[in-house]
């Protein structure tokens, strides 16, 4: 850094301009409030000073030196669909987009890896590996639109994960972009090695706040041969969750395990004109792939009907059209004051527990609930609504957030299972950290960006 | 740190011993000897000062609080079995022993977790999780006595691992005890969680340079309910090779799958009175596990009967010793000035290349190879060897592990797939990482270890 001394905003937009092409920044009021956030809540509104779109390595290079020389806050940003403000914009920050940076660099199906640019969209990903019989198995409900960069600064689950694995599992190595313009490769390309120590893992699931991803090299599987598909319904969620225990006792790995309770199953009805309410009032949606998928769905459907579970077979169009509705029941949430999609995760003994605690809370706040989980690996997307926004209603609604997080740590759970920090649950996150974790990462914080203008205020809590 | 001025080494041992009970330090002569060394190539023979045993949390605690204060180096051990020295003792050095630690705390077949303390053997979690039907998947060539611990320190891998994972990806949560005696828990007991940095991958892999691992919490697996053995003999190793490449074209996903050639058929035939070598000259020996594992082992039969590959399915007796043999082939190899297994990982596509550049350079620099692989992630563990040591030959054995580190490197690989860097491989790392990544694992080794007394001159190249 030759010159630490800050300059005027004209100064660095005037460099900035000078230092990308044509049409890579942006200054203008539409672009400042449609890149100000994310899905996630929104609880301090902030628009950027500037936009930016990176073309190449070298664009992010340039700016992460600019504003490191003039101490300019970044907030790197994929498809911007992460639902915790991660990527929402801060004070006098620039918004550097990544997803003009789209190429897959390679896709070698013998070495079983694709190399990529940050921008790349995960179903394009898949597409291009599923000409060679594979699949990159990371599948957050956004994966139509969500780019492998963005996957990675939240370490993305979805809902393969419980067989397959989340993001982190899946990258072999980062090129990442240092606070001071730096270019690092970490990792290895083979799909094995323990060089050093884990640096992809620690970038993994950083928000944004230690580097900036550039490039990724991930790790692909074998597309199934085979797909079977159940729809289990039970009378109650109660039997439902118990089901899910079942079928770890019975030694089946479902590829997608999800749980939707009744309010959840007539939310879906109601939006997609379904009749999935009518069939019972849980739903345990099962999918099981590869050679054995036939075999392990007859072990599931027996399994499940010592519990009171229904289970349907049901044909390749439907199973899709039902894994599709719950994948977009997300979408439908769009968070707002009113309205707050969770993301905890609990030991999965503990499901039975939490649901019914979750089903008391939101009676004793009058407020409403409906519940989807990825049951196999215990995580949980509770959703909880009041009918408008006065405030005593809206107080109530926090309540139960707050009660339904505690209860979580309760149970041994955690207040993210794949959502991320992002800015909207630092609020919760000194209840599962103690002080000595999170003065360590505040510390690996200081070293990667000391002058702190990756993506601040994101992802840890300052010790 | 109240006192940070060096005692002398007398009072430092008094108060050891005064922390301590009857039994858990010891300065004899023999112990000193025998806890000098792991299982890797000795290059600088080093006895402790001492040898400690903890049994609790509390007594690592006090030893580490004690050895801050005194500014004395502490490795940290759990059986010993590491290749790579990265339990080797250094000057001045107490080494701290882990194994009395070797309790199961809990294993909950529900959540598919277990929390162990460091010293419990890997083979015995195996057992203890059988008895639920599910296992602990990391499978070291050590597993019968090495420890958790020592399996996290080294991120371990075995012979598993292409289907499900390394020790990395089978651990959920950490206790560590850091530099200064502070107690830290990171990651979380939940199959899933993304709040903070990924702290536990960091110490994962890390071989006790940023803090001591007194507890981990890890995620088992279903014990598979089937399981095929096929032993496949080639005419060469080209074709054997290509087989791995076949077996992938064709998406089945063995449970392991280890390469053999000749040298080392002939090895094990000479050490176990077996006859493999007759059989053919180069072994592919494929397990296949899971509902499924009669139908994969079928496909596969197929898919290597095209490259001229013999398969025979094995019964369920010669399969355990065929697998037996191979995991102790490595320990027929202790590493010695004649004899150095290596430990590199290529992506799988240059398996055929690697495999016949090795034989190409042993020829060229006139020592012996025999060559073993986890073929399924490409990790390769080539033993070159010279029939004595007189100075040539051994220059000669440590040109070709030179050149065979290089090539390696040159196809995309990496110098150590699963034993770690260990003391031996230091001066390769270089080669490997480059200036920017071994500063920033420099700053993250004085970000957690100030004084440099965790384990020094280890595991990473100080910038």
């Amino acid at each position: 850094m030759e010159d630490t001394a800050r300059l005027t905003p004209h100064e660095f937009e005037r460099e900035l301009r000078e230092s990308l092409g044509e049409g890579q920044v942006s200054t203008g009021g539409s672009d400042l409030r449609r890149f100000a956030t994310d899905q996630g809540p929104v609880t301090n509104y902030q628009e950027p000073d500037a936009v930016v779109w990176a073309e190449t390595v070298e664009d992010v290079q340039s700016v992460m030196r600019l504003a490191s020389r003039h101490g300019v806050p970044v907030v790197p940003r994929g498809a911007g669909t992460g639902v915790s403000g991660g990527a929402h914009a801060t004070t006098g920050c620039l918004v550097l987009c990544l997803d003009r940076m789209d190429r897959i660099l390679e896709l070698n199906p013998e070495d079983e890896v694709a190399r990529v640019e940050p921008g790349v969209v995960n179903a394009d990903l898949n597409a291009a590996a599923a000409a060679h019989g594979l699949m990159y198995a990371p599948d957050p409900a956004s994966y139509r639109i969500s780019t492998i960069g963005g996957n990675v600064a939240t370490n993305a689950g979805g809902l393969r994960c419980a067989k397959y694995g989340v993001t982190r599992d899946a990258v072999l190595a980062l090129d990442v972009v240092l606070a001071d313009g730096t270019l690092i490769h970490t990792g290895h390309r083979t799909l094995k090695g323990v060089a050093g120590y884990d640096l992809t893992s620690l970038f993994v699931g950083s928000e944004g706040t230690l580097g900036i991803v550039v490039g990724a090299t991930v790790r692909l599987k074998y597309l199934p041969t085979d797909i079977r598909t159940l729809a289990v319904f039970f009378p109650d969620m109660a039997a439902a969750t118990a089901g899910v225990l079942a079928l770890g006792a019975a030694r089946v790995q479902p590829s997608i395990l999800e749980l939707m309770d009744g309010p959840s199953l007539e939310e879906l009805d109601m939006r997609n004109g379904s009749s999935l309410a009518r069939r019972g009032t849980a739903l345990l949606l099962a999918q099981f792939d590869g050679l054995a998928a036939a075999q392990e769905a007859a072990v599931a459907t027996t399994a499940l009907a010592a519990l009171g579970g229904n289970a349907t077979l049901e044909d390749p169009g439907e199973a899709e059209r039902l894994v599709d509705l719950r994948r977009h029941n997300r979408g439908m949430d769009v968070d707002s004051e009113t309205t707050v999609g969770e993301d905890v995760a609990v030991p999965r003994s503990q499901l039975v527990h939490y649901v019914a605690a979750l089903q008391a809370m939101a009676e004793r706040h009058g407020v409403g609930v409906r519940i989807i989980a990825h049951a196999g690996d215990g995580n949980l997307h509770p959703t909880f609504w009041v009918a408008d926004a006065d405030a005593a209603k809206v107080a109530a609604l926090n309540a139960a957030l707050d009660e339904s997080i505690d209860t979580a740590l309760e149970l041994g759970g955690t207040i993210t299972g794949e959502h991320g920090i992002g800015q909207y649950k630092l609020r919760w996150l000194p209840l599962e950290q103690a002080e000595e974790v999170r003065s360590l990462q505040s510390r690996i914080k200081d070293l990667f960006d000391p002058q702190g203008i990756l993506n601040p205020g994101k992802a840890i809590v300052r010790a």
